[in-house]
């Protein structure tokens, strides 16, 4: 692969699912030169990275082929063994988020252990090592696996003893911890996202509100309906507190219930993360241009949002003939923003998204809802 | 190449440069799958778009293999032979633009007699075959091959019958045809840009301003400053019947000089058009969006601006060291956008352009003007 800037620094990426394909695009407008590492051929990163390898993410030669000739390697997930990420940052290659602020994102209850040390709101947890340790933390409670979990999975509701057991044994068959969590009374759940660089700056994208089911985030509105000003700007330096303390460069959406009180961090992540994709048409500067300009160490773009309201619908699942969705979905609103990811629809699966902008906030809710149904074939129009 | 969205339709790219790149990211977003054929390896397109072959456009055989498969073919420029692309549609290829339309962005003398045809507003010209019928026409005045010209190659301004000879030998070497046009004494260029589909939906984006020097655009200014309401919406609707009129699909750039009297038509392109660069930041949809969904006959995406000004300046020539120019240029503007095309920067020679938008006009000119000439290496900061 010949690049023309011979001074444009390559970005290895590890991880071909959508986040890779979507830094693709940034990448492309700002003349940086990408390099994946795909876990199969075809992969929806794949089909837009001329630079890509197939490989295995968990052995650490192919990850050390990966970043010769790299000026940094990041990430479209945080599977990757936290020892290789420490060899290879051993061995020189600048790894961003580094691997002592990625575990923060891999590990639940590191995670809950380092917040605490530094004071940020979180819900009561414990590790529990026994059905005895849960029944003293109380019922009813949340079991989590420390390591493993996203999109609902690893996550156990639990009101007695005996619902315990099958979270027990899926810790135990992946060798992980197990911790308890209290059930938070939340009015909804926020998400805060910002982007740290290795030099310190950090931008603060506006708060936003986060609308999951089934322990999938389905819908994102920007900003979040009704945030009290006060607790908003106080959520934003929470996240920015996170980042700089845990040493987090790139992308760190930090999701959050909202209670009577104030904000508690649920989870971590240290990537682009579903609830900023409102950002690609949302924002001045998306998520995923700012994450490849935060692990570079360039100055970040403006986080300051376009339009008033932006919405964001996950397109799950489908018919498995999204084109079909286009003559429609395009026709009825021309100023929709459609998002996908070259997958194939399976019952569930995230295959896109659609981004709907403007002054009014049930206009926006309507387009996107309503785009985002018609490509998943929920409106009469599935394919037989 | 694996797609998995079984029901995308690949898009055939004819020409590896800059415009075909800019359509890859729109495509990336769109699931839409490109086909490449780049004129070499590591050229800017090919460099975002791993589905690409390396041959010669010129070479029947080559595009017949390039279409194998692809819903329809487009191109980034309009150098292909008018009977290639003949042969093309006559096996059945959707060849979008199709070559009836085409000739006309490829033949300066069969776009101004057709434009003559429909009574479009054109200055005087005349097909001339020999300094005598220059005299006829009138010195001083500008001379046109009819084909192969672009960024000032091929046009003289000639002021007595000696300065001629250049012209016509010119024109000779190359077998093509010399028309003579009157000196237009224009007040300012405008473009007209619309995008057409196969099934006649259009959609005009606002007229810009674009300030050219050396024959090479150099900034627009969106929408054009102080244009009459009622001239615009004439240009516009000039711009959509030559659309209709030539019956073309895709992007149709309508370059326009502003007269005391009106606009009259200086030249065409039919292909996403430097004077429409600014809608990739400053319109709900990009041109290379639209572009793609024209050749594809989906619905057209909203042209309509997003901010109150939006200032496009290239960025021209450089220091061969483009991405040193990050650092300053980003943290002096976190609202710059910045598209590089992986291009050796050479002198005078179209390596990116930034985009500048708000609310202030004098500000948006002096964010991107400054951003350009830094990335140029204009300011002091030219490597050694």
């Amino acid at each position: 692969m010949s690049h023309a800037h011979p001074d444009a620094p390559v970005v290895a990426v590890v991880g071909g699912g959508q986040l890779a394909r979507m830094m693709a695009e940034p990448a492309a407008a700002l003349g940086i030169p990408l390099r994946l590492l795909a876990e199969a051929p075809g992969v929806s990163a794949a089909q837009v990275i001329p630079d890509h390898v197939v490989g295995d993410y968990t052995d650490l030669a192919t990850l050390e082929d990966l970043v010769v000739g790299c000026r940094v390697v990041t990430f479209d997930h945080e599977h990757v063994p936290t020892d290789h990420l420490h060899a290879l940052a051993a061995s020189g290659t600048a790894v961003r988020p580094g691997p002592e602020a990625l575990v923060h994102a891999q590990d639940k209850v590191v995670m809950r252990e380092a917040l605490s040390g530094i004071d940020a709101p979180l819900p009561r947890f414990r590790v529990v090592e026994s059905v005895g340790d849960v029944a003293e933390f109380g019922f009813p409670c949340v079991l989590k696996t420390s390591r493993g979990g996203y999109d609902g999975k690893g996550v156990w509701f639990v009101e007695t003893a005996d619902e315990c057991a099958v979270a027990f044994e899926a810790a135990a068959a992946s060798g992980v911890r197990l911790l308890a969590e209290e059930l938070v009374p939340f009015r909804r759940e926020l998400s805060a996202l910002v982007a740290r660089s290795p030099s310190g700056q950090a931008a603060a994208y506006p708060i936003v509100e986060s609308i999951q089911r089934e322990g999938i985030c389905r819908e994102v509105i920007a900003p979040a309906p009704g945030l009290d000003p006060d607790l908003a700007a106080r959520a934003e330096g929470l996240a920015l507190r996170i980042a700089r303390e845990l040493d987090v460069t790139g992308v760190l959406a930090v999701e959050l219930f909202e209670t009577d009180d104030g904000v508690l961090v649920n989870e971590l992540a240290m990537r682009p993360h579903n609830t900023g994709h409102w950002t690609q048409d949302g924002a001045v500067t998306s998520q995923f241009e700012n994450h490849l300009r935060a692990v570079l160490d360039l100055p970040l773009g403006s986080p300051v949002a376009r339009a008033p309201w932006t919405v964001m619908v996950n397109i799950l699942g489908g018919t498995g003939r999204l084109y079909d969705g286009y003559p429609h979905a395009l026709a009825r609103d021309p100023r929709l923003r459609v998002h996908l990811y070259g997958k194939e629809p399976r019952p569930g699966r995230k295959v896109g998204h659609v981004n709907a902008y403007g002054d009014d906030l049930e206009d926006c809710l309507e387009r996107a809802r309503h785009a985002a149904a018609w490509f998943a074939g929920e409106l009469g129009n599935e394919s037989e």
